[in-house]
């Protein structure tokens, strides 16, 4: 088989690149800690939801945007009787999350060393602009990609813009661990797409399976990237 | 008098193209009735600067992180003591900030309306990437707006690589409220600067008052651009 017209490629950040969801379930155990008194994990686990489904709009993905999601779980759950000193420790929760070490997931720095100087690679993410910047930073990526996109919402249009049109989109590929931000539009741009399950899966990120066609396909690691663009 | 040779014109957004400083301070002013119990309005500005001073590297710019500021603030000044309802109170200050309707400044639209077509028109702003493209949208400049970049920090290198590089910064002009971040950086990178003074000024952004040079320029109200872009 031959090596594919592809000379883009696009690349998820958080849980592609490096573990993202596994911090915020760990900020949530703490969480339920501090609220032990008042709720269980269950009744946590569903308030949180609710809580942050009714923030999307407004607050984005982010760890600022979860952490004042947490304070208000914490009043909701507590009926108001939540301790100053249980907040602030909320608001700690929060700040070891946006200051913790960025660790690349296992073949992630090696693939992009092995893709470097031959395809244009771009990330594409979405959260807030300063948590991204300060990941990617310490995640010692930096160097290997050429350009960052941070964006409030996946679309097929915002694939379609940062790819550089239609034609370009189409000599593109996405790489993500969710089908529906990652995959679906930006193969409905025209791009093909590529599906590197994370086995954590954050509850407003499920989506249908794929169509079976050619320009999808499904890989364990990313370290399997060059040998799929190669044709193998 | 000729025209310049300018063909973009970057734009500041806060307090720029519309009012954002005096948001954050009648955020301010909701929260000291809130507070009262524990402090006074003096005790409070001072706590608030000490709190987003020791915060913005990790929250950067923009209302999430300003919420969590004032939460942190309460917290402190009532010695832990502060209620769960009144920490809900200052949720909704944030939320109230986040889903304010934006009017653009007296004179900007009919600006924007001027040069669209004639010159490349760039918004580069500071702040949470949501906040921002919701306010840009609410504020009903989006059509008037060839490109809009969301930053962390507005460095002479960033403003070179929006403008397209040193050359093309060279015939770029860049206008904002803020000496510090809009004008001197911009001018550092090779572009006109042009002072637009707000008449609040947050306490982080004071600068020093920029060389007298013909790159340099202040007037009172936007609609002035045109007329300067034409030599007059």
């Amino acid at each position: 088989m031959t090596s594919r017209a592809i000379d883009t490629i696009g690349l998820d950040a958080d849980d592609t690149l490096w573990h993202n969801e596994i911090y915020f379930q760990s900020g949530q155990e703490k969480l339920a800690a501090l609220v032990a008194p008042f709720a269980n994990r269950e009744m946590l686990g569903k308030k949180m939801l609710e809580i942050e489904h009714r923030n999307l709009r407004l607050y984005g993905y982010g760890i600022k945007g979860f952490t004042l999601s947490m304070i208000e779980a914490a009043i909701e759950l507590s009926d108001d009787a939540i301790s100053g000193s249980s907040i602030r420790q909320i608001i700690e929760i929060g700040r070891d999350m946006l200051a913790f070490r960025i660790d690349p997931l296992p073949g992630v720095t090696e693939t992009l060393q092995a893709l470097r100087g031959r395809y244009r690679v771009i990330v594409i993410t979405k959260g807030d602009l300063l948590d991204q910047e300060a990941k990617i930073a310490r995640s010692g990526l930096g160097d290997l990609i050429d350009d960052v996109h941070i964006v409030s919402e996946k679309t097929p249009e915002v694939y379609t813009r940062i790819f550089g049109g239609p034609d370009k989109a189409s000599r593109a590929v996405m790489v993500g661990n969710s089908l529906k931000s990652d995959v679906l539009p930006a193969m409905e741009a025209g791009a093909y797409g590529i599906h590197v399950p994370y086995h954590v899966t954050w509850a407003h990120e499920h989506a249908e399976e794929p169509p079976q066609t050619e320009r999808f396909h499904r890989m364990k690691r990313l370290d399997q990237l060059p040998g799929w663009l190669a044709g193998e």
